[in-house]
């Protein structure tokens, strides 16, 4: 079994963990990062593999010789602000222990196998998740990408030069994606669907459309103390109605919509607001549904900031559309991961993954770890070691079937 | 007339201002407090005048002897966040160029005179306002004033330390309040009452009773994307009910209420969050209607907060009673700034000041410079140099008159 598990697991586990919160903050190119994607290009050289970066700051770990067809795995490493364990580290730490289980039954592999790890998956710094696959596949201008800022203003083209890389080299690779036959990305759940029907891994049949809009209030900032309330132009009341507003137009059409992420100005507590800054997140099953709650909260936003003298502009931040894995690909991985004993349950998912984006350009599927708490992007966040143990057996399984592994004699 | 006001002002102004919002950010002890500090200290020796740190941290110049019956003037030079330039400034600066004043007419006061700073006034470090003098007066313990924090985590103790000060010392200066014959505090108009009456200078009547209360609404962190509804504890939306509730209630009872400060955790765009403290500034008429303000307020965060599966605590950070001005020191002042055609208007405010504080235990009046803007706590906020030199005017008459100045040879 893969018992090299708990041995990659264990390096990477302390790597950007707040000790207070038990939550991780790894931001793509700060300190923890930078220490969690040395890791794993020490663990992937430990293995003999090839370790590359490509333009666009993701890293590529090849089991063979870089070459057309290849199956490709892999995940990200940075996090939300305090975010769980496993949300991108499974993936990425079972790609390399998925290759060590090869190894161990005596398999080589007849197409290349690389292990990814994307840059900036979560968005949690420059503010556009999946940014790497993205502008590996060319799904964002590179200029639009180098012009985004973190909350200090520094650019993303700024902070990949601080990691050394170089920012005019940014753009979609497809050479790259050329050589990428299929993409399987393991991923802890972010729900109990597995908890629920009692199976400890699962494989994805679609991804909602989702988006975040960046919506500011503009004010003007004055003394809590002696304004008039009907003297004040105060950006926190529109601010609230469209927070209240996204909930209810999200009930309304079975979708989810949160405001988790809010900047005040000038944020003192005897001054009414001179600017709320608030982000917007909206996941439903169908794009009309999507549209349908953004428009409510943009319709509420702007009546109750006209009421209040308050100007409001919206930003749309990034979009993902439907994405509907590859169904021959899906229902083969979904078998291969049964082991043997049946397919295992498919699942539709409301985040966003790299593989969603790469569904979009090369055939792509997805497997899913139970998760028994179903909390995700927060410390809460769980998975047994069996069951990352399953998964990576799974995912193992998938790797040999589509990279047509053998013994080396057969090879 | 006193020309020096614009040397002064000139020195003062350009510590702690933020080229890009045009406001500053003085907060107590930090660099720029710390620079306004040691710029009083050095103008005030100038003048001749002796500098003392008290106990607290305040600061004190005096003109002839520290004693008994002194006549003492003078503000704070902190800020809220992005605060305007005259708040508090326009007080210290005035006390000292009002001293100019008198010694320009030859008069020599036969009590003593004082300009005090006092710290942290806006409470935007720390959370309490006014801490200087309700530690001075013995309104606030020093056990709990030690204990205070700022955003980092800091102490108050621990700052104070950091500024060469010891903590052991603080506390009710018995000896010190027992020196204060008076005061008077000169400050910028927070409203438009004087730009309505066309009067540059009016006194006050009475602070309205106010307070500030911290709502911290506990949820639980969860991923925007895949965490149904249901399952959700999101404290962002008993929040958002509390701020419209606080909107509503402040109309209705004739009151002021603002949240104006927020901190959310993990304040990340596609996560639910775990936590929401928001800070409530409510003031009233009576403690009757603040009272009900802050109940209602109290009343929807609960409920919401209960609906949601969210628990939610409310704290009392600071609050200050109704303060009426001592009325036989109000009148003579307000005679005495008329300059001999008659008593300046008298003006309620809803803002407390250090002159509130000191209310409650020596005979204390202010006099409030026009603000055509009517902004306060803004960068926004205003007073023309006529204006305030009318203001030092004023100060300097009321200081003549309470210290009994005369000239030299009547002395």
């Amino acid at each position: 079994m893969n018992d090299d598990f708990e041995e990659l697991w264990d390096g990477l586990a302390p790597l950007g963990r707040n000790r207070a919160t038990g939550g991780y903050r790894r931001y793509s190119w700060g300190p923890a990062d930078t220490e969690a994607r040395a890791w794993f290009t020490s663990a992937a050289r430990a293995r003999g593999l090839g370790v590359e970066t490509d333009r666009n700051g993701n890293l590529w770990a090849w089991w063979g010789e870089p070459g057309p067809d290849a199956v490709v795995t892999g995940s990200h490493l940075d996090s939300v602000p305090d975010g769980g364990a496993y949300d991108g580290p499974l993936g990425v730490v079972g790609g390399l222990a998925a290759i060590d289980e090869l190894r161990r039954r005596g398999l080589r592999p007849r197409r290349p196998v690389a292990v990814a790890v994307f840059v900036e998956e979560e968005g949690a710094r420059f503010g556009v998740p999946c940014l790497g696959s993205r502008l590996l596949t060319g799904a964002i201008a590179p200029e639009r990408a180098c012009a985004l800022t973190d909350a200090d203003g520094v650019t993303w083209s700024r902070a990949m030069e601080g990691a050394g890389l170089d920012p005019e080299r940014m753009g979609a690779d497809h050479e790259l994606i050329g050589r990428i036959g299929a993409f399987v990305e393991l991923h802890i759940e972010q729900g109990r669907s597995l908890a629920c029907t009692g199976d400890p891994v699962g494989a994805a049949s679609a991804v909602w459309p989702h988006g975040r809009w960046r919506l500011d209030f503009a004010g003007q900032a004055d003394h809590a103390g002696t304004t008039r309330l009907v003297d004040r132009r105060d950006p926190m009341l529109p601010f609230a109605a469209a927070v209240q507003e996204a909930r209810r137009a999200a009930e309304e059409h079975d979708a989810l919509a949160t405001v988790g992420k809010v900047r005040v100005s000038p944020n003192g507590t005897n001054a009414v607001p001179s600017r709320v800054r608030a982000w917007l997140d909206a996941r439903a099953a169908d794009e009309a549904a999507l549209r349908a709650v953004v428009d409510r909260v943009d319709t509420a936003a702007r009546g109750s900031a006209a009421d209040h003298g308050v100007a409001v502009t919206a930003y749309l931040e990034s979009t993902s559309p439907l994405v509907e894995f590859d169904h021959r690909l899906r229902d083969r991985i979904a078998e291969r991961a049964g082991g043997g004993s049946g397919a295992v349950p498919l699942l539709t998912t409301g985040a966003g993954h790299d593989a969603g984006v790469l569904a979009n350009t090369v055939p792509t599927a997805m497997l899913f770890v139970r998760n028994p708490t179903g909390v995700s992007h927060a410390p809460g966040e769980s998975a047994t070691a069996a069951d990352c143990r399953a998964g990576i057996t799974a995912l193992a399984d998938v790797l040999a079937d589509l990279a047509d592994a053998a013994p080396p004699e057969q090879a």
